[in-house]
């Protein structure tokens, strides 16, 4: 049996550890044509997603895919997502998590629409991500 | 709420990935006086143990505590080890896996009694440990 990757492994367990330890943990994804996303979120190619228990619903994270609800702009959305398409989980908090160089490459998606969606107060998702508070210790897996 | 150690996230989830993968999983322990393994089988002041699901039974790994049970020179032993006692954890086919950096000074255990057990064919942990078929890739968490 050839050996699996350990990236979706690695991404469920720091999901465990962020919300045990009370973070709001977020991924960062490289938007190609495999990712569901709304596409107004997206910016140079890579989206920064609020995937904590207080702004998702039914997350699910197997070995190939990320699959949630959550709001933007007002509206549900079904997010999907590509494992190898995860390319760093952080807390939000403190900045620690993990990085996975080796999809970190930007894909520039040029057809990005622009028009989907606007700010909405009510909404965990629009808000733009804020900078980790403190040092951020990503641990990248290559 | 302060940040858990990963640590035991990361060894759930490598444990996980060699299992899933058809590895053998293999513990590194740093001996001391909270861990209670057969001292019979430790070496300067570390022992090396086979984690896989033929080789223990009720394999039990929480944020503080690995337990399970194994036979060492035909006797079954509880084993009992702190999380932060774990150096490292590996796919014995591939030496795939992860070292924990902050732990990985062995203690010498100087009372370590020699006169518990013998070797026995039927015994999974009484071999000594095979080096890692492949290049070791261990990754170090600080």
């Amino acid at each position: 049996m050839s050996a699996l990757s350990q990236q979706p492994y690695f991404l469920r367990a720091l999901y465990e550890w962020c919300v045990d330890s009370g973070h709001t943990p977020y991924l960062t994804v490289r938007v190609d044509k495999q990712t569901r996303v709304p596409q107004a979120f997206v910016k140079d190619g890579q989206i920064v997603l609020n995937v904590g228990p207080s702004a998702v619903r039914n997350i699910h994270m197997d070995n190939d895919w990320v699959t949630f609800s959550a709001r933007f702009g007002g509206m549900s959305h079904s997010i999907e997502i590509p494992v190898g398409n995860v390319v760093a989980i952080y807390a939000r908090e403190t900045g620690e998590g993990m990085a996975f160089e080796h999809l970190a490459q930007p894909e520039v998606a040029d057809d990005t629409p622009q028009d989907m969606l606007s700010d909405s107060q009510e909404d965990d998702q629009a808000k733009p991500p804020q900078p980790p508070k403190g040092k951020p210790q990503l641990k990248v897996v290559k």
